[in-house]
């Protein structure tokens, strides 16, 4: 499900590509709506799902994180709605995960159906803050987790 | 809203029927489903309308009681779906309170369309807790307040 | 995750058990609210996960009831609230379901913790219908289904 | 709570202004999340609350538009997170409406406190479609109540 192999670029030097994975979830009922495909805002709930099992397999739980005290509050949300999904339909919700300057953190999602036909694409924009939402510096396991270097427990 | 009149009975003396309140609201198109109707868990998430409102008009708002570690958690619920309600159906919500015990509230509480068509009907029951979920004995002041006795700010 | 497996009784004949499945599940962030453990509303949801993945394993998916003009309106909902759950606490959905009546169909559904604590327990009753919210017959195939004799697809 | 006024440019002509509505809501409990906020995809609810409310001031109510046979399906959303918001705040929700390009309808939305604090901010983007979700030109009747010259019933 992650897959974080370095690649070489043209002058033989590594970059390390985002962190990636794929999770699986069914459209439940109770994310239907009346016009008989998903009501918006579930996307921001399966972006979250999709961000909660990035950090899990970068080795850095966000509930662990939150114990720790760092959150990452949402600043911005962005979703652009490609295609329907109904009742019971497999999804796939591929996310990748990067430093956006210094403090905050860019989750980019794509929802598929599982015939690859698309479904919501974008972005959620994260603060990195202590408990009362003061913007905090990431610490360093935590940007070396998304660099794809962490110390996988 | 509110009504706490006191009513005599057979014996001349005061019986105090447990005070009530009518809220309306909109079903919003994120409350239906594919079905056409509100999605089943949503006459809850009306429940909880119906209590906020009933607690704000006894004096006792909920926020406030949170905010003075009296907490009221759920320990059981019951839904009876009586009829439908589709998309901006403007609906009233029909609360009534008493306590059940020493030391658990009950909630009752009925949802019919503004024609008078029943939509949902059932009960909240509610233990009386501290920050960290351990039972306490009911405050005198919000024993007050559900009889009707309040102060009310 | 199914067991339909028949009981032989003292007198030898076979008496059919209710089929049953297990799910598992974790709380998203979105489920939970400000008391730190996860809305009440949301039992109602996962007792749904539960419902749709047994009746997928008796053969007769929902999604595909609906299509045939097989609906399962909710006619009444209860839960006893029984512990907590936490943000990304993975749960266990385990579900069984009987005739009740003869039109009526009721769903058992207990949610625990991975370690065995209780989370929540209770049942929705559902009237067989036709898409108009007519009840209806419910089909013969739906019953072989429900007594765990289906032929499964 | 809606105004419409038109405003005279330099040149003596007419320039209709976006129509816009203010709405007020109290946040639910449910609507909370354990960091003691919102949940983020509940802005996008209330989103749709403040276009609900604008399109019924507007004299087309979209309960009314969509028995027409006129969806407008989200093709885009956006949100700025610009603040918290706690159970039972007080909120507004400002709405505007505008046609962009000749097919596609864009609401913009401000969430703000009753002390004027501000919460969320975005627009929703949203297709004409027939109920199928094939695009169609959008009815003149739309079109003129948008542009604040619609005949109220």
């Amino acid at each position: 499900m992650l897959s974080k192999t370095p690649l070489k670029n043209l002058h033989g030097t590594e970059e390390m590509p985002s962190p990636q994975t794929t999770i699986c979830l069914r459209v439940r009922y109770s994310e239907t709506d009346q016009m008989g495909t998903f009501y918006n805002s579930r996307a921001l709930e399966w972006f979250e799902c999709g961000r909660t099992e990035l950090l899990r397999h970068l080795g850095v739980p966000y509930a662990q994180m939150e114990s720790q005290g760092v959150f990452l509050p949402l600043v911005e949300s962005h979703v652009n709605y490609l295609g329907r999904a109904r009742y019971d339909d497999q999804l796939q919700v591929v996310t990748t995960a990067a430093m956006e300057g210094k403090a905050s953190v860019k989750f980019q999602i794509r929802i598929r159906q599982a015939d690859g036909g698309e479904v919501a694409a974008g972005y959620t924009l994260h603060a990195v803050t202590n408990q009362s939402g003061k913007p905090i510096r990431p610490p360093e396991w935590f940007l070396q987790a998304l660099a794809g270097r962490g110390e996988q427990p």
